[in-house]
């Protein structure tokens, strides 16, 4: 609960510097319609873990680095959700942002986002210039090319998809950003922590191919069945629900003993599996139960 | 000569890192389509100017600075073409992106562009981290809420429109920051910079407004008559393409005037005044021959 505060205070204190007099109020009012309230927050919550795994000797840098990569993300589904992309009208249970604002303003909105998380990144240079630079490489690996989210989805504008690709860079990359980058904020040394990231990330992926399969419509928070009707690379589709299901148990543990020897490892290999529990759809859920 | 050439150089390397065996390609020649050829570059030679008349003393950090510039430019230009913007078919004389591309494409290509700007700017930081903080501050001024380009593009998708903030966002903001980041890039204080580029950029847009008002489709290198199609503010609805012209001509005299005293500053006042002319559309050029 103290973790879910922290990150939405630090999500709101980004916000304070495009707000003025002078700001066009409907494109900052997209921006914060793709931002809160959020989801569950799962990358920034991560990397705040790793952080104080590591020590968390630099908690301002820390807050921009989980912020920026929430923000990233929340820029990634704007876009995503566009007409010329996923055309999906709604998102975390409400209008998306293009359905509500129009096209130009989501288009904006998610530029005015990615330009709000390097702005978020450069303002706590102050507290460790050097820390911040690392963090800046990182999370630029994790939505940049030729690896991160912008590679991932232009992987859907190719002839022929590379599913390892695709899913490394649409959705592994900002996992690892997210546990690389709450290590360098917090001075230690990011590889031991690339494994955790990747991990978990392509548990998140088969969950959401999961979610996309069996869940009805009207009982998700965004339309479902998309990954084939757009016959997209799916673990469902590969492996059936049940396979698929089996893959997400196994990749939840390959993720929970990723976690590094450090201070608090038990603590945060629970926080692992309660976290990667909960992305298992409901409807599966109630059925093993 | 020689400072196009560097130009182009810098944008070249700028894309080096975004090019690998992994990279999706449609996107990445997307990306370069937007890029390459340029235009003028009138915002990089600004920048490289000034870092000159500083004494250029971090050559790697101003070559970045004046790419990430371009790129943002670019960026801004190829997110305005799309059909929920501007719906420009013809860019530079060719092809749009989104014309060439699609549209998924064209949006994927402007985040791309803006993500690898910032990246050329942290790959700088070894060369001096604390002028490239700097400079990532400027630049982001210029392109993010509440002042740059985003603010200036998101004005379109108000019901009232202050044009004095529409102006300023949309095209004086990266002009201040190609000054300001010249010369931060070379060490100095940036403040008596800010004048040069809010002059040339009031002076550019008049010259834009000038350009789309009495330029004949198929004359110009991008489709005219758009500011009165969108009833969107323009010099030349204010003033009449006269007093337009005359407006120009008193920027360009400003703008020359506001170069501070530096060395080499006669040289910089003929680069501001020779840029400046160049911006006259050759119609009228011609008209008053």
């Amino acid at each position: 609960m103290e973790l879910i505060e922290r990150i939405e205070k630090a999500l709101e204190a980004a916000f304070e510097p495009a707000q003025s007099a002078n700001t066009p109020p409907r494109v900052l009012q997209a921006m914060r319609h793709a931002v809160f309230p959020g989801g569950a927050r799962v990358r920034p919550s991560l990397c705040q873990a790793v952080a104080s795994a590591c020590g968390n000797s630099s908690p301002a840098v820390t807050d921009a680095a989980a912020s920026a990569i929430e923000l990233l993300h929340c820029a990634s589904l704007v876009h995503d959700d566009l007409p010329c992309f996923d055309d999906a009208d709604i998102r975390r249970c409400r209008a998306s942002v293009h359905s509500e604002f129009g096209e130009a303003l989501a288009v904006l909105a998610g530029d005015g986002l990615i330009i709000l998380a390097f702005d978020t990144l450069v303002r706590a240079a102050s507290a460790d210039p050097d820390r911040v630079l690392k963090v800046l490489d990182v999370v630029i690996k994790g939505v940049g090319l030729p690896n991160g989210i912008v590679a991932g989805q232009a992987w859907e504008s190719e002839p022929t998809v590379s599913e390892e690709l695709y899913r490394q860079s649409k959705t592994g990359a900002l996992f690892v950003a997210a546990t690389t980058s709450g290590a360098l904020s917090a001075g230690a040394d990011p590889d031991p922590w690339r494994k955790l990231g990747e991990k978990v990330g392509e548990a998140y992926q088969v969950a959401d191919d999961l979610l996309d399969a069996v869940t009805r419509e009207g009982q998700s928070d965004k339309p479902v069945g998309r990954d084939a009707a757009l016959n997209r690379p799916s673990a469902v589709a590969e492996l059936g629900v049940s396979g698929a299901r089996d893959r997400l148990k196994a990749l939840v543990d390959e993720a929970v003993a990723a976690v590094p020897e450090c201070d608090h490892a038990d603590s945060l290999r629970e926080l692992v599996r309660t976290q990667s529990e909960r992305l298992v759809p409901s409807v599966l859920r109630q059925s093993a139960a």
